[in-house]
C-alpha cells in the first residue's frame, strides 16, 4: 500500500513530516511528494524540502495543513482558494483505500468535497470552517477514523494519527514499538464510528 | 539570540524539525543550517532538505541525532567517528550561550567533550553510550537543563526541550501559547540542577 504525503508551498513542517517519520519507522511504503509535481518547496516556518516525485496514483493520500489561520496564499488556504489540489484529491478519492489529513489539511479534503456529512476534525483554529463546510466536527477527538476518511487535530496530532493507523493495520504491538522508538506517549481520543450503529460511508 | 540547528546527512527528521517549528512559532531567531556547509541533505528516513547556510557563529546550537542505534555512517554515529562536527562544536562552545541536543545528538556533544561530568540524557538506545562517555545520565528525565548544556530524550522529546526553553526564556504563558498552537501536551520531567546545591558548570 503506497502512501503519498502531498506537500505544497507553505505546508506546516510537522504536519507532513511527523506522520512520514512515524510511518517510515513502522516500515510502511510512505513518500513525501509534491502536490503540484516534483521540485523544491518552502514549508510554513521556512524549511526547504526537495521532492523527487509529484502526487501520483497512491493507495492512500495524507494531506498536511499550514497557514490556514493566517489565510496565507502560501499554504492550505491558498491551495483551497486556487482549487487545483482539491480537484486532484476529488479525482483520486474513488481509487483510494483511505484519505487522511493532519491539522488544516482537513480543509483541503473539505474543498475536495470529501468531508461533507462526515465526522472529522482539524486544528482548533479551523473547526468552525470545517463545520461550515458540512462536516460533523467531533469535539474532543484528536483523531477521527471514519473508515476511509481519517482526520487529525493540529500539528502534533499527526503523530497520533500515524500511530493509530499502525495500530489499526498492524496491531497494538507494532504501534507501541513505533511510539517507543519515537519516545512519544500517545495522546488523546481516537473517535471511530460505532460499527454496530452504522457503517463508514464510502468516499464519493 | 541566533539559534542554529546543525543538520547533517542522516539526521533524524523530527529531531531537527520539531524544535525548529516550536521555536519559530515562539518567534525565535532559529535557523536550519548545514553542519558541513550549505547544500542538500538527506535525513534519516529519506526527507531531502536544502539549507542555504552552514553552521556559523550562533549564540545557541541545537544538535539533532539520527542513526545511532544502527551505527549508521550517514548519521550521528558517522559524524562522531569522523570527528569534524564534534571538533567544530568544541570550538564554538566557549562562545555559546548554551548548547542543546535532541535524541542522539547528545552523542555529538559527548564527542565534542561537552558532556563529561555533566548531567544529560539522550535516546534510550544510547544512554549506555552516553554514560560511558562520562556524562551523568539522568534516568527518568525527558529534558535535562544544566544551564548552558541542555539535552533531551529521543525524537519527540525535542518538542518538550523547545517548550522548556520558551518557558525558561519567555515565561510559562509563552510556552503554553506555543503548545496550544502545536496542539502538543507537554510531557515528562525537566531535570534542573538544584540552584541551592551547586551552580551549573560552564562549558569547557
Amino acid at each position: 500500500m503506497r502512501i503519498e504525503i502531498a506537500l505544497y508551498d507553505g505546508f506546516d513542517e510537522l504536519d507532513g513530516i511527523a506522520p512520514y517519520e512515524a510511518l517510515r519507522t513502522a516500515g510502511w511504503d510512505v513518500h513525501l511528494v509534491g502536490a503540484h509535481g516534483p521540485g523544491e518547496l518552502r514549508a510554513a516556518h521556512g524549511a526547504q524540502l526537495v521532492v523527487d516525485e509529484g502526487l501520483g496514483d497512491p493507495g492512500v493520500v495524507i494531506v498536511p495543513g499550514g497557514g490556514w489561520g493566517e489565510r496565507a496564499q502560501r499554504g492550505a488556504w491558498g491551495e483551497a482558494q486556487r482549487g487545483e489540489l482539491p480537484r486532484r484529491l476529488a479525482a483520486l478519492a474513488p481509487r483510494l483505500r483511505f484519505a487522511a489529513s493532519v491539522c488544516t489539511g482537513a480543509m483541503l479534503l473539505a474543498a475536495a468535497g470529501l468531508t461533507r456529512g462526515r465526522p472529522a476534525t482539524t486544528h482548533a483554529n479551523a473547526k468552525e470552517d470545517l463545520r461550515r463546510s458540512g462536516a460533523e466536527v467531533i469535539d474532543g477527538a484528536r483523531v477521527v477514523d471514519d473508515g476511509d476518511l481519517l482526520t487529525a487535530g493540529g500539528v502534533t496530532a499527526g503523530l497520533d494519527l500515524a500511530l493509530w493507523l499502525v495500530e489499526r493495520e498492524d496491531g497494538e504491538d507494532a504501534a507501541a514499538g513505533v511510539a517507543a522508538e519515537l519516545e512519544h506517549e500517545r495522546r488523546g481520543t481516537v473517535w471511530r464510528r460505532d460499527a454496530t450503529r452504522a457503517p463508514a460511508r464510502p468516499l464519493p
